[in-house]
């Protein structure tokens, strides 16, 4: 049907006759002659229709955007040079154009910047701008990579099931009714973390495979309903016979796909230490800033407010210090505030420091009156602020402070120009082995219920579990964790004493793992691994803030694929096989 | 935790100290020595643990098999060499030995042939079996073996989405509630048919996948409910574009992974042809039997059962000659009717030929007194049979003729040892557009409703459908389909006269695949493609006969997943989310 592709016609082709198929990426009538940019996925290419060829010439006079054509031509050497261009040096002069499809009615301009909601109505149109081909592509060289290695290292690539059990790793699961099995339900994997850990059990010694994972969340800009994820496993492992072989494959991906460095080794860091300094377990060290605590300064004060909890061990009073802040207006330090309070700030106090050899009256503070020289001379010391800048001062509960104060980092840092134009990959160790969810009254997993604790023996795990740190790790780039995983636990014992402490009691824990306990009872090995998000480093790689962007067909935030139309109704008929029937909310009643 | 392999223990390790972890695969005690097979996913290395090592020996004595260790010692050459084993010239004298995990209670012994349940129940005990540990392996390196060809062919792999839209071709899909819009449901794909052809028109110009797929249908032993598949498009093509391209690609990975030999170029055969002499659009050409047509030497019979299927042109009267079949019983010959019954026979006449030359007294058969010396001459000139040759009958429809004939072929091939041990591949092609449902009364598409028919208008088309013939082409190697695909329609008109055939009316057309109408009439290009079904050649490749050898977690003929049991009910609370409730069927009532 075509003997070259448009975007590699180039001067060895001079003078031959060749067939070219493509699209009409723009069209210019000159001189009586038509000029057409036919494009496929290799490139664009100037076709030339003269008057001279009649037929050729009167299809060309009607084609327009997007039209799908094929046209038979010689290749010749261009007057106008475009150097812009790959093929700028040559043109095809047309002896056939025949519209292989029309394009009549576009709904939007490939070359403008159509609207989300239409680029995801018409994705075929969307994902044919070269922008969007060169996004996809780099995500599919991304997967290339990775399996080339994984491959060559001896890892298995193996498949697990999309219709599994349901598992109760905290997000909600997608449902599928059966219809051989009147009332029961498969689940879809939020991933494959049992499935791999029984193949360790089953003796595949590395495991590896770019899984489909599902989560009925609420999506944020961020998240998909569908998403796609590196799952791998190693036999006979500890931690850093995982992560250094993890760290290696990422960094040498990173520069075979988009030519970046990652620093080798990566930084590492405890998961308190991350919350400390930058208020978050996934810190974006592109932003120079970080979190001082000041507790020590503002013991003696007596506002309460800072006093409280910097008198209680559970408490945190921390500062921030924007470089250069002080010449923030009102208004914007109230939108600073205001995302804090999004983040769960109660308030957020600020001091612009005019003076710093000024005492209490070289600094503009609604707290001011509040602060004595001791701990004004405190603050400026811990948090080197200099003249110029503005202080951010967060108090309350340690993690609230943390997650509020470390929202607002970022915000300033972004908002101010302070991100680094760098890849800024670390590791986060040392996750707590629980949460302790104070409404609820128990234990939650931070990680998930099979991740080994760092104490080898139950009772020890059982005496203190407020202070249990896990085998887990992150990595984490530019803000972002790209992976998560850990050492699990092999041993039945083990498992069922996390068990017990999450609150699943022994007949729910053999309801809903008995396998897995009984697989850890016949030969488990220890074993241990890792999960990367493929969607997020491929928007990553290319660049791009919404993982939408390396997504063929993503759905919207309300988990619509507005292209097809799903979800959608669908008949009594099939629902009646399926053993359901729709029925309202009891809480929409 | 380990340094070397055990399946990779040799010679020039001797006198080295290594640790090595795995399962006890076998255990001798022997002159107050024990010895341990030590398994890992390399192989099996003896260990051997002296009473002098009194800490080890300790140990040794009381594991089995099955439990998983780490054993330090050294290497030394074995006295009684085992020439079997790939490590059987050395032995690893153990200094330490740690058990890792226990495995009391094993439910079967890995060395016998436990029953398909209790392998589905433990299969991380199954999959632990060296002989389940290589066909898992063909599996996966077919796989990697079509993606390294297809990745360097400039193919992209591009995942489609598995929340889609329910699609309407026959089988039955998985239905998903949505909790956001209550009411409505997502399907899990049967094909990511509609997606490929969607990346065509987005420019893609090639597309692969190793996709799974879902079909809630009946299960049979070689069919999953959800299963994978080699999804390919292909942008500007036509059929020998594609099938040139696939026909290469499969004779290549089949020597690279099994080392078979396919010959090349593979035969073709139209679907005529196929069902004509083999009563099977996948015919086994291991199996040198070929259906006769005896219609000419029976027209003018007395005989109803013949004569009438001889002169209706609709009809067929064919024979299957069965070489030295005369000496099968009665018994046995009633095996063979009640296999044609099973496929669609209302009855099976046979002949005995004793004596070709001595006309109707030279055959025994309850049909010899129906038929004439004129009509006898004429079946066995037809069918060539020879002194001692059974020949069975069938007449009727053309295609139950056809397919109870064909499976006919089949059984008496495998029965009487008559399957060449050889690969034969071949292409099937010039399907039938649509079939006929009488009871229906209207045209089901044979392929799918997307593929190109071969006359190029659609009145040609419209003007009878009943011969129309499709562009759709077929895979076949050894009896099995293992690929399907077709030129699609890239026309509009086209498609729509083919929903209008089909009888899926306007609106209901719009309402299913408005957006592929839409896509056809913005540039969509002329493409094709094909579907390889990745189960059924990993099985073929490992030589087994079913599908559940070569995937790590399959469910069983009822759909039910042994090992982790799933379905399983879910609780009122998440259906109530899901805005669905179990309702016992109308059926049912």
């Amino acid at each position: 049907m075509r003997t070259h592709y448009c975007g590699l016609v180039d001067e060895a082709l001079i003078d031959q006759t060749i067939t070219l198929c493509g699209w009409v990426d723009g069209r210019r009538d000159h001189g009586g002659v038509v000029f057409l940019d036919l494009r496929d996925h290799e490139g664009i290419v100037q076709v030339v229709v003269d008057p001279d060829t009649e037929a050729a010439f009167a299809t060309a006079v009607e084609v327009g955007y997007e039209f799908c054509l094929r046209v038979q031509g010689k290749v010749r050497a261009r007057v106008s040079v475009n150097d812009k261009m790959k093929t700028g040096r040559v043109e095809v002069l047309a002896s056939e154009v025949e519209v292989l499809n029309a394009a009549r009615d576009l709904p939007f301009a490939l070359h403008e910047n159509p609207n989300e909601d239409m680029r995801l109505t018409y994705r075929y149109l969307d994902l044919r701008r070269p922008e969007m081909q060169r996004m996809m592509r780099t995500r599919i060289r991304l997967v290339q990579a990775l399996r080339r290695r994984l491959d060559a290292a001896g890892f298995q690539d193996i498949e697990t099931p999309i219709l599994t059990k349901a598992t109760p790793e905290g997000a909600r699961d997608y449902l599928v009714p059966s219809r051989v099995h009147e009332g029961e339900f498969y689940a879809l994997p939020q991933s494959p973390q049992l499935f791999k850990q029984i193949l360790m059990m089953a003796g595949f010694d590395r495991y590896y495979q770019i899984a489909r994972c599902f989560r009925d969340e609420d999506l944020r800009a961020d998240r998909q309903p569908e998403f796609t994820q590196l799952d791998m496993e190693f036999a006979f492992v500890e931690e850093a016979d995982v992560q250094n072989y993890v760290e290696t494959m990422i960094r040498d991906v990173f520069a075979e796909v988009v030519d970046a460095k990652l620093e080798a080794p990566f930084p590492r860091m405890t998961w308190h230490e991350a919350m400390r300094r930058f208020g978050s377990d996934k810190p974006d060290l592109r932003i120079a800033l970080e979190l001082v605590d000041i507790a020590e300064a503002v013991k003696h004060v007596e506002f309460k407010v800072f006093a409280g909890p910097a008198n209680d061990p559970n408490g945190r009073v921390a500062a921030l210090c924007v470089p250069g802040g002080a010449e923030l207006s009102r208004k914007q330090i109230d939108e600073l505030a205001a995302h804090a309070a999004k983040h769960g700030a109660k308030g957020l106090a600020w001091m612009k420091v005019d003076n710093a050899q000024g005492g209490l009256e070289g600094v503009s503070s609604p707290v001011a009156k509040f602060l004595d020289d001791k701990a004004l001379a405190g603050i400026l010391e811990a948090t080197r602020a200099a003249d110029g800048d503005l202080l951010l001062f967060g108090a309350g509960a340690w993690g609230a402070v943390s997650d509020f104060m470390g929202a607002l980092r970022l915000k300033v840092g972004k908002d101010r120009g302070l991100v680094e134009n760098s890849w800024k990959p670390l590791w986060v160790t040392d996750f707590p082995m629980f949460e302790h969810d104070a409404e609820a009254g128990r234990f939650v997993a931070l990680h998930h219920p099979f991740t080994a604790p760092k104490v080898d023996d139950e009772a020890a795990l059982k005496a203190d579990p407020h202070n249990a740190v896990s085998r887990g790790y992150d990595m984490v780039l530019n803000g972002a964790e790209i992976g998560g995983g850990s050492i699990r636990i092999h041993r039945p014992d083990m498992q069922n004493a996390v068990f017990e402490l999450l609150g699943i009691g022994p007949e729910e824990a053999e309801a809903k793992f008995g396998f897995l306990l009984k697989a850890l009872k016949l030969g488990a090995p220890p074993h241990g691994g890792i999960a990367f998000g493929i969607d997020r480093i491929a928007a990553l790689m290319a660049g791009t803030e919404s993982i939408r962007d390396v997504i063929a067909f993503p759905k919207t935030t309300s988990a619509q694929d507005l292209m097809t139309d799903a979800p959608s109704p669908v008949s009594a008929a099939q629902l009646d096989e399926l053993h359901v029937r729709v029925a309202p909310s009891a809480s929409d009643d």
